[in-house]
């Protein structure tokens, strides 16, 4: 299956770093989650849209790995990738690169789609999975 | 008029420093806040008892003073002070000092209390004017 | 005096709000930050060649005084104009706007020059100043 | 082999929570690291340690599993077990749970020791561990 994947930058700022002058490693999620955030609005949605259904997107799964620092003034290129979209989950994952095309980090993201309200889990609504799907590795 | 202070303490965790190898000055906000929040707490009430009645803090002026940079492990200990308690806001007063006793930094906040919905400034709710009066310094 | 500003944009990512579904008061202090190193490479330098003369820019006043809040997903303009330059110090003042043109907040930073040694005020280096002073309101 | 676990405790702030109304999923990083510098400190060591030996702490692997959301106030309890004790590293794990005893994430941190200068992973000092040893469930 042919898959595409998409792409954000963020300028490393000072305080992004920490005592020893590299990313804070708990700043990686936060580039994740504002690729994600990036990927949805290029797909013409965010996470205002799913409030408004009663829904939210919450992160039962978060890894990364990290293979390079990154330092103050970098400028990171994040790559998101659908590995799996699922009847009520997804999972996305990222690299992180920077503008030498050092790898720094890899990681993914396990998000489900769950009723405010009740917390349950529930079906990624229609209208969204038909955005991701051209994104994604793999449809189960 | 009498009127006492109330004190917090924490730790500087190492997220809380930046590459230049001190707290980030923009954290002391956040100790502002924590501190604001321990001692709502110390007088029986909360952020969520304001938004259980439609109401929320917004602070509508921070100012912050840096005399001396904090580093990771270092103590803090920030003393409030109610300047000022007025019909719809405050002003809180903040010292931050390590554990040698050096003055690190001085700074206020002022909160309005104002309705969610209509963004409106409204009464500081009685019962919480009689609990805050005893630390106030002027009562406008 | 003829003066120019300078402005930078930020998309607000959910991380930047909190509870109350509005950005964190602290966090406007980062975009002022943010600002001021988008200015600084506008300008042709960053605060790695501060370091590298055994200089640092702490900051030793901060203020912000907030008129309407900025929400998930708001594309922020952040404005900047160097109120007064001094021999070792400046003061920066920002205004931050969403795209609607609402005035969100309005605040100022005051940062010295000084030896990361000792500690001690010094100079702002001779080329730095040249390339601030076309900024500057007033140059003192 | 018999082994003990370290326990911290942290009041979740106003600041930790997101426009989802409960604890940003980054942050429980922030707290597995916390309960770690905790940790150290009551085996009577610090990052600081390490950097004064030339060494450094970066994490090469991250996770956490999220199965409850935290929200303001929430006294969050984190429990450390030291999983793995091996020459050059050591796998951290976390448990993090509320006062009603709800479990609410767990998670790990791989951690090398490195030189700062080389960036080479590099054996963990003899002395530290002496003082891990009696916490490891795995030495390898």
């Amino acid at each position: 299956m042919s898959q595409s994947s998409f792409k954000a930058s963020f300028r490393v700022a000072f305080v992004d770093t920490d005592g020893a002058g590299v990313v804070h490693y708990s700043n990686y999620f936060r580039f994740f989650e504002r690729t994600e955030e990036e990927f949805y609005k290029h797909l013409g949605f965010d996470f205002t849209d799913f409030r408004k259904r009663g829904l939210w997107l919450p992160r039962v799964e978060a890894f990364c790995q990290y293979k390079k620092p990154a330092t103050y003034g970098d400028l990171l290129e994040v790559e998101l990738v659908v590995e799996e979209l699922k009847e009520k989950s997804a999972k996305l994952s990222f690299k992180v690169a920077n503008e030498a095309g050092d790898l720094l980090a890899l990681g993914y993201l396990v998000i489900v789609v769950a009723e405010k309200q009740t917390g349950r889990a529930t079906q990624i609504p229609k209208d969204i999975v038909e955005r991701l799907r051209p994104f994604a590795k793999q449809v189960l």
